[in-house]
């Protein structure tokens, strides 16, 4: 039995359970990179020898991004609305996910990542209060927030900030989603251009993924929601949907699911819901398969695999896991070590292609995107984000 | 030459120069406790596995205390506006010595202590900041906040929140300058309740000291600023020094410092002033300096010794070096260790008495307190802070 299969039903903390037992007294802890074991350390590191380091900061705000930690800092905040499949479970419940999160920033790309859970909901008081704490931190990480809020909180921190702001569900999976969707296309010899997308889900993560598949040239891209597919003919869109309706009228037709896959290309789940087999079975030959709900897939990939040539998922225990730690340890890195202001589309695009560049050739139907653990792509995305950010002007430090 | 001699004039960064070579790239890091090294690791520490974490902290708040690392955590929280004896110099600048506070923290109290450097110096935004990122923390230490506002953004945030809430620059200083006066009137074998005491500073730490001295039992008490002894005749107070005029008024009489100090047998000095020698030699016999600026004490002890039985200062270069890390490690570290809902005067009181107590019979002139890097000193903080809880009903968790 696999670890993604572990008994979801019981919630009572088991101490001898393996998870249990891993989350017990958190995940982790401060380290001091300064030894203070006598009066002449403690002269250093605080009084009265810090007090020159903030003299020199006070006078040049530049010293900080040297002599302090915030330059590789990032916060991972969430208001614990949108928190895995969990849905609004309250930011103290949302916490070991933050510090999941904030121990895979250090392991992939060596950022320091503190985990901040907000007790409120809204957005006003969301965004100023991260705007207040910018000067503790060099990024801002914005993880597990519901969708609609979500974007308007990135966009207007964006607006506000010189930082760099991600919200990872989406620009994460975005990314990895679409480094995925490049070696597929390589593998079967075809043009994103040319792929019939749809999309199903039209949260966080599907606006996310729609975005970036359309600026990397892909425009036949149809999205679906629990009523169907979206188009300026329903009148039950809110804001965000009303905008992915015009955005996608120049292809998307109104109808089901059925209807949308009936001849596409490519499917990309991120929905958590299920889509039957004899939809799956409509799809177009070479048909490509990326069924991202976890922990279950909106079709199983067994059953996909019957119908399609390349299948991906989001667990671990399959091939080809679609999985945003390639992305955002990464992507963080090269913003933090040039000091970017802002993750640009560029950078995006950039690491989509880095990603899927490592797969070179040993390139599968069951290897479309590096492991996880393949040491490489913290490297190679970051790489690709110091490049851009130089090539478009967003670095304000040479690296 | 030692280490409290460094230059103050230069604030150009020098790279070998210790205190700024100690600062590169900031004193501190996060550490993951959880390590994550293949598939199944991370279907533990992060999805599916942390799902159920997260469901079982959903369905009982009281999880969270033991498999998240919030119950270890305190937030060093800054607006930047009194910064050591630098004054308003923003957050940014601020950040090293947070910094030196949280290396401080770990290493004395095993306490994750992380920085906070707030954009605002407004009370409410501090106020509504804090309040809404309380679930990220298991306590809270303010800092370099100045006065008046800190009164009023302590007094705020005790009654909104449930964990801890302690402005370090105002009980710590008083917690520890109270284990000195108490082993000084040892010492000379006195009583506080009969020490005529005169406070230079009617800041955070000059308002602190007094209270606790008056919880103590001392009620001979003039408090000085800039234009002599608070009285209630005097028509330039603010709410906070009135309130210091209306408690001190059975005791102080108008008059300078020169007046104040004559015939006095306590010097309290946290005021960033100076006091001549002429008022120094006023003072009773026995008489008990502690002039505590830092670094340039209100009268040089060398000066003080001809007058004054017992001195100590702030300086790690004198005998009697009246230390904050001598207490809020070990504060914290027992009011988390017992979900303490606060820091109470009872346990401020008792921290005092176990720091005094550690002297025991090595008590003189030159050692009134415990060195900074006595290994017992938070031990018995913690101790004394935790049996208080207990006593007082504070304690949410045996010990």
């Amino acid at each position: 039995m696999v670890a993604t299969d572990i008994d979801v039903q019981t919630n009572a903390p088991d101490p001898d359970d393996p998870v249990f037992a891993l989350h017990r007294g958190g995940k982790m802890s401060i380290s001091s990179t300064a030894e203070v074991n006598n009066a002449y350390d403690l002269s250093l590191a605080y009084t009265p020898g810090v007090a020159r380091v903030c003299e020199a900061i006070a006078a040049d705000p530049e010293v900080a991004h040297d002599y302090t930690w915030v330059s590789n800092t990032v916060a991972v905040v969430t208001d614990g609305t949108a928190v895995l499949g969990l849905g609004d479970i309250g930011p103290a419940a949302a916490m070991p996910v933050m510090e999941g999160k904030a121990i895979l920033f250090k392991q992939f790309g060596g950022v320091d990542a503190i985990p901040v859970a907000l007790a409120t909901t809204d957005v006003d008081e969301i965004v100023e209060t991260i705007v207040r704490l910018a000067p503790t931190f060099g990024g801002i990480n914005l993880e597990d927030i519901s969708s609609p809020r979500c974007f308007e909180i990135e966009r207007r921190l964006i607006e506000r900030l010189d930082i760099p702001v991600f919200h990872d569900d989406q620009h994460g999976t975005a990314v990895v989603t679409l480094a995925a969707l490049i070696n597929a296309a390589r593998l079967t010899d075809r043009f994103l251009e040319d792929f019939k997308i749809v999309i199903s889900g039209a949260g966080a993560a599907g606006v996310a993924i729609m975005k970036i598949l359309q600026s990397a040239g892909a425009h036949k891209i149809a999205v679906v929601d629990r009523a169907g597919v979206i188009h300026p003919g329903r009148d039950d869109l809110n804001e965000v949907k009303q905008w992915i309706a015009t955005e996608t009228a120049g292809w998307a037709r109104p109808g089901t699911i059925f209807d949308a896959l009936d001849g596409a290309d490519v499917f990309i789940g991120v929905s958590g819901g299920t889509v039957p087999e004899e939809a799956v079975a409509r799809m177009a030959p070479d048909a490509i398969v990326f069924a991202m709900a976890n922990p279950h897939p909106e079709v199983h990939p067994d059953v996909a695999r019957r119908h399609a040539r390349v299948v991906a998922t989001g667990r671990s225990d399959f091939p080809n896991q679609i999985n945003n730690v390639l992305v955002f340890p990464g992507i963080f890195r090269g913003a933090l070590d040039v000091r970017a202001t802002r993750i640009s589309e560029g950078m995006k695009l950039a690491a989509a292609h880095a990603i899927a560049d490592l797969v070179g050739d040993d390139l599968s139907e069951t290897y479309v995107i590096p492991s996880p653990f393949d040491p490489r792509v913290a490297t190679a995305v970051s790489r690709a984000v110091t490049d851009t950010a130089r090539r478009e002007g967003l670095a304000r430090r040479p690296y």
